[in-house]
């Protein structure tokens, strides 16, 4: 038989050895932790390449910083030794390119572990990549990219993670919860995938859009009470368009959205990061999807809409200035 | 019988006077028109006052300059001579002190036309002058104020007026729109002002609130398919409030703005440059107003009410900054 990571026996040889595709705030910051902890972890870079092959990768946190030197770096998936798992951490808006490239490791047995925001993602992966084994996950985490090679992660960090396809917590969805665990992640397992990336949104669709048209951290938008209330409602759309398209979750997790994000440090968004740089948004996963799917089932997210028009707007006019 | 200023004889003698309260893009621009075709005419200024005193009034427009120098400026409206018509000019940010403060010339006769944007100014101006005629003017221009006493008229300044509380064209509404027509200004008068008052929102709304959230000017925001959706959708919910309202008006009309909007030089709106100067945004009058009354009529501006709460969250920002 075919030996699945999740049937190894516990012992340091057998780990779960990984390859982290994007060597950002999140696939730098949980890569750095997997290999602290022991396992091998191969990364992938692109724009800090150089910098990682010749400094390692600095990740500094309030729960213990790693570096990590030197530091198994590539520039291509394709020079990856075959791992137990791929963890694909790109930005969505390289499409399914990061999933093109690391069909070599998918045939030789990686299973994917999808790192990204929105909806609909692990679906576009197992699309590209058919018969692979593909896992979603969620980071709740306050993580940045503050120069190459260098994380700095600010606070909270759990993740959230399924298995795409499946309705219960399958093996390798504990076990590589279980490796992050271990690391000092804090970690949950989904039973379903799709309603875990809807109460992910809940957070992501207020807070990245109006970070960026607003130009605003989040203790700005929750301490002023008129973008307070519109961050409310987005939740409350999200919540709403889950429940439509028959995900349901309890409403109560709104206001615990709030309470947490009441308590956070001052953030500034991946988006807002990605828009002060130049960098093309994440409005097709985190916007467009959600809303469409909710559509297809019946229900209009306005607010939601209304914001994708206008990041789409700004995210227009960056290309524009820039070309 | 006391003489109303529609009862007059067309001679140049008994041409009716005017008094405009706020000498901005608006009252600057209109107060040229009227002087220049020969009624008296008087300006209230503040920031300007002393600049008009020294060198007088300039207005650059493509139909026409105008120089008015010297002119007959006050800083106070107390001090102005009785005259037929008082315009109100200033800013709906200003609340009802401009109202207050023409008190004696009301008790002298005049009549009030309150040329600003939004729904329910007439209503304000009555409830504080009551027993006063009062009459509403919208202003379909493009036209800034852009430097002391210096008024630039870019393009189009059509003048709708009607009378408040009535449910035809007054002879007093008719009278103004003749003076203004005779000093080369396009004007439309209103059975019901409260439908053109609606009708102008139908552009306010959208490109007021939208120039000053996305920093853009009304060209960018209609060549940009997005923003230039969000622009229509935004029109259909006032045209949709506007019937809920009682003040149904043909849907043709948006159309026909979107059309002058793309026919339009690149413009910042008032509420832009307001923006950008750090002064306060009317959003009491153009947003909070028109959302309240199609609320009490049961139709919830869900966008509009989404641009308010931006743009109340900007205009906060503003206010702590400078304070």
């Amino acid at each position: 038989m075919t030996p699945e990571p999740d049937d190894r026996p516990a012992g340091d040889d057998a780990r779960r050895s990984y390859a982290i595709v994007g060597t950002g705030a999140i696939g730098g910051y949980y890569g750095a932790r997997l290999a602290d902890a022991g396992h091998e972890v191969h990364f992938v870079a692109r724009a800090d390449l150089d910098h990682l092959r010749r400094e390692g990768l600095r990740m500094e946190s309030p729960t213990g910083d790693v570096s990590l030197r030197p530091v198994s770096v590539f520039g291509d998936p394709a020079e990856v030794p075959p791992v137990d798992v791929v963890v694909l951490a790109t930005k969505t808006t390289e499409g399914v390119a990061a999933a093109n490239q690391v069909r070599p490791l998918v045939e030789s047995g990686s299973a994917v572990v999808v790192m990204q925001n929105g909806l609909g993602v692990e679906e576009e992966v197992a699309r590209v990549l058919p018969g692979a084994t593909v896992l979603g996950a969620m980071c709740f985490i306050c993580s940045n990219r503050v120069g190459p090679g260098h994380i700095r992660h600010l606070d909270y960090g759990k993740v959230t993670i399924g298995e795409h396809g499946a309705d219960a917590v399958t093996p390798l969805a504990a076990g590589v919860a279980a490796d992050l665990a271990a690391a000092g992640v804090s970690t949950e397992t989904l039973d379903d995938l799709v309603t875990g990336r809807w109460r992910k949104l809940v957070w992501n669709i207020p807070f990245n859009g109006l970070s960026v048209v607003l130009d605003a951290g989040t203790d700005e938008l929750m301490a002023d009470p008129a973008a307070r209330a519109v961050v409310r409602a987005l939740m409350i759309e999200v919540a709403e368009a889950a429940a439509a398209c028959g995900h349901a979750f309890d409403v109560a997790h709104v206001d615990d959205m709030l309470t947490t994000t009441d308590a956070m440090q001052p953030y500034a968004t991946s988006m807002k990061l990605d828009h002060e740089a130049g960098r093309p948004l994440e409005i097709d996963a985190i916007y467009a999807a959600p809303r469409r799917a909710a559509a297809a089932s019946g229900y209009d997210m306005v607010r939601t809409g209304f914001l994708e028009a206008q990041l789409r707007f700004l995210d227009a006019r960056t290309r524009t200035r820039r070309a």
